[in-house]
């Protein structure tokens, strides 16, 4: 049996019947040291796929606590219905007995030829040397040394009309995978508040990913939707676009609003 | 103490703490009579929001197994952390020892004047006058003599340019609620289809929904934002929006394809 393609660079490995394991490393954290929400999102998707031998569709994951370097996170995949073409599924991961996160998604037996569409333009940017490191313009509060999931992503910043951004991203020497694609697309919270002129993040509430068509290649481009910023709550959206132009999914978030201006 | 304004609707009713029932009827069903992916948007808001008494910011539903007419759904609100603002909860529903859908979502306390604003435009269309009767047009398998949510919502469907459609939505004599948005917004599927030049819906394997400010009024326009179909799944959101073009919610959906024509 060859191991899922994703349980190398996650650290994921198999604890019996639909049970992973992984631990909380450096590069599976924020650039201040706590669970990265791309973490969340990249490891259900691939837990999710290595249960059913299906494709992720898509996933929820919610973030109901944090988790800290050296931790050990346990992941259980229940299999609440396994149909002709699509399995649904919950994943709940635990630290001891503390709930970190829980989570839905589907995978399917993806069939060629029913109906294929994508739908929104691609922004007209230049290339990924183009744009500036994102860790020379992100106002995050950063852990002294530490450098957290850009230790497995180069992610480069485009900044577009009307406040708004684009990010090229890609993981470092690994091929893209839709586990890879939750782990590029944490971003959104970041991108509504620079949208609305301030500077700032939030913290996410969950991540929300659709995936579409087999991604290959390298980068993709991350294309910001924000949609609104209301009650100390942010929303938004991100497509994740080939260089060519295929749409590769859609990425969601609703987050705390957090201003750093 | 006053019940929750949604639960008189759905027919929901307490059962024990953090526990709530409702029975299937007619109007919480589809056009075919089976459950209406609407009705579980609307009563996870509604119980996620009795349970913490708190606002919805977001949910989930995942949609496991259908349920028919006369049954009675029990659901289960699991509080998984309360914070200060925010709570994370999940919420099962069951018919009997069947599970219908699990979700997750959080609820909070919105404070004013954080951050505020809300991108994208709204289209700019005629009024709910202008509009036809979503019974007219749709071209969904019906039930002789049903007229499932039909009976809860007048929605009247506008055609724009290059295949797209929009709908004005509203729930017949009641006030709009944040519930209310999560019931009239189960047409991502079919909005997705028909930008791709086709005749037919989904059978929808999630409703997400993000919510923003204060519902206020009666009429509200459900305008969709297709993403994206490939192999034999759609993918789409839709932004809700009043007539004076405030952004109340977006919501979104993965679907397994139907094709009519």
């Amino acid at each position: 049996m060859t191991a899922h393609p994703d349980f190398e660079w996650l650290g994921l490995v198999d604890a019996g019947p639909n049970r992973y394991s992984l631990e909380v490393t450096p590069r599976l954290t924020r650039l201040d040291a706590k669970f990265y929400g791309g973490t969340g999102a990249a490891v259900v998707a691939a837990v999710m796929e290595a249960a059913t031998r299906r494709s992720a569709l898509w996933e929820t994951v919610q973030f109901v606590s944090s988790a800290d370097i050296g931790e050990r996170l346990d992941c259980v995949v229940d299999v609440l219905a396994s149909g002709r073409r699509t399995s649904q599924v919950q994943v709940t991961g635990r630290a001891g007995d503390r709930t970190v996160f829980v989570a839905i998604g589907s995978a399917g037996e993806r069939r060629d030829g029913v109906l294929d569409a994508q739908f929104g333009a691609m922004p007209d940017v230049g290339g990924p040397d183009d744009a500036e490191p994102f860790e020379r313009r992100m106002p995050f509060r950063r852990l002294e040394g530490h450098r957290g999931w850009l230790d497995l992503i180069d992610m480069r910043v485009l900044d577009l009309p009307g406040g708004r951004m684009a990010m090229w991203a890609r993981l470092r020497d690994r091929p893209l995978t839709r586990a890879a694609l939750g782990f590029l697309t944490d971003v959104v919270p970041m991108s509504v508040v620079r949208a609305a002129g301030r500077a700032g993040a939030g913290t996410s509430l969950d991540n929300t990913v659709r995936f579409g068509p087999d991604p290959a290649g390298e980068w993709v481009l991350v294309d910001p939707d924000p949609h609104l910023a209301a009650g100390g709550y942010v929303h938004g959206a991100a497509r994740v676009w080939t260089p060519a132009g295929t749409l590769l999914a859609v990425a969601s978030q609703t987050a705390a609003t957090v201003l750093f201006d």
